[in-house]
């Protein structure tokens, strides 16, 4: 594929991803953006603001590695940690970033990780074939100085290169794959378990 | 654009805000009511009664600054709470009035009034940059009586011109902005923070 | 209209009654019956067992007075639960008997009667014109023999002839009014209130 | 019908059912699989690892009665839990395996059997005529093994053949029918049931 194939292409998917996010209730008022890695240089990401059960061609962008903007048009507050994950996982190719009811309750009474074990539906996540295990998510205080918090999420990810997704609190939740379909399904897998867990807690 | 063309144009925004509100659940039973700003003179807004998820261009019309009739129909009998809004914010193009199961109920347990803080989705509201800080919605108690209730609004609104909604205990939200898009997303920002303050209060 | 126009016209509206109130989750696994009255002589009622989101014309029938078939149909085991309506309130024209998870809890954990009040949506009942009042909603123990359950509560209805809807314990709502539209109106508002009840018991 | 006018009838109800299912959020990211009898030698079930909602044909392949596969798809991991249904019980036409948040927590939280009583909705089922029964559904420990698994099914089904469902703890629901149509009867019925249960319980 050509440079704008692969644009259009993934702004395809980006857009039918947000119909499906927004119809769930995750991406309510705006929030929450997506991306897709293009190639080695370049990573197309949703525009600052938009309504994501609506987007058009014209609400997507590209950035480069250094998060900044390769056109003229104003990426979300949060591009750079959309990009840390791209560097950090060579063979990721879709980021969605939610926020959902449940996203952010979980967030805010689960302290700095959420465990879960014993769930057939963690096989969902790659690269885990059984329910006996236990999979954990960190949780990170929220910060508007999105420079910060980005390098928090690095240094973490470092340490625990396994993980399929992480927590800010009172925030959302950011999560990866090596494809579109890939993220959709490890969003499902979490918005499922966080659902669970909640209405074991007795939240509600 | 002319007079006809601006109210041909509120209407159909507000028939397509309807559909969506009810698809949500937020105006059932032909509860709620919605309103544009047409001009100086006018404003367009839902008849009375009507079933807001099949509106259709008959079930819209036009009052003035004193919440008379300017055609035929019925207005809605909250239309004085819609007009002290445009009133008391030049800038403000629409109103949406829904009545859905979270905001009646968080309205009957919150006292007289809901102090939200540490929310990423607060930022979602015109002028708010931060989730460290904190948002208070008043809550009037409820009145058949809609002059006496339109007067407590309007003055407890000129000590407070800041906000971006209120409540009526049993009975729902009022939220504005300055287009249907900004209103529809203080929307369904307020109903994400009614429902997680109300699965953390743990009535549900 | 002749006798088959009206027979055709309330078929349709039965069927789009069905689908609305199947994608709402208040009929599942084939549960509920609709009808709606014909004339004086004939009552169109939805045939035994059919899954009400996906009603065709073959799945109506016509039942007389005396709960007997018109034709070759076999008519709801509840027939006569719609009969004795129509013939109790001679100005409704609609009846639909549902079974969501709400009325099925509120009619197993609220005793013999239901009492609803301080809500605005009271409003949406015919009759009635402010939330500062209180309606009540008897609850009838279920029972497999509809004959005796349909006496008990033509007893119920000509004691108290103002309300608007019963439920029968572990088991669904009853509820009717002078049209479709109006009978499903009242619907959403019994479905709003026994929600808004439900968590406010924090049963949920 | 010849052999392929079947495999195609199937394949659509399949997709059908699919679609529907995943609508309610009873098989997210990629999990159930479901299953129709073609004959007495070859049950179509869904390949491994399909998104549920969007089945295509491809997603579709044949097996045999040892649960081996006659094309050269790769099958459920599950396959098994499927075929000892089949040869258990001669009548049935459709296997659903599904992962609902309800199925799940209600697994987690019953100990090995989950008895229901009092419910109209029992009558969903077929052969039941009132809801003054008791209904049990047993629920095993889940088991990566399989045929391990299908075994102590087996066992548990010879021993009490009239259940129409049973679960796998922290994993999902298998229930089945004469037609893919009471098969999705049982499955909301089941659904519906294990809501009221949780909500009853305070779990949520």
């Amino acid at each position: 594929m050509d440079q704008l194939t692969k644009f259009n292409s993934a702004t395809k998917e980006l857009i039918t991803a947000g119909k499906l996010l927004y119809a769930k209730g995750w991406v309510p008022a705006t929030s929450g953006n997506f991306s897709m890695r293009l190639d080695a240089t370049r990573i197309a990401i949703t525009v600052s603001g938009k309504d994501k059960g609506a987007l058009s061609e014209h609400d997507i962008m590209t950035v480069d590695y250094n998060s900044l903007p390769l056109d003229d048009k104003k990426p979300s507050a949060e591009t750079e940690l959309h990009v840390v994950l791209y560097k950090q996982f060579p063979e990721i190719a879709a980021v969605l970033h939610t926020h959902s009811v449940n996203a952010t309750l979980i967030s805010r009474t689960s302290g700095e990780e959420l465990r879960l074990s014993n769930y057939e539906l963690l096989k969902a996540f790659h690269g885990i074939n059984t329910h006996e295990t236990s999979m954990i998510i960190p949780i990170f205080a929220n910060d508007q100085d999105i420079a910060r918090l980005s390098k928090k999420v690095v240094m973490y990810l470092q340490k625990n290169p396994s993980i399929h997704g992480y927590l800010i609190a009172g925030h959302g939740l950011y999560t990866w794959g090596r494809a579109m379909h890939e993220t959709i399904r490890h969003l499902e897998a979490f918005e499922f378990l966080f659902e669970c867990e909640l209405k074991l807690k007795g939240i509600r």
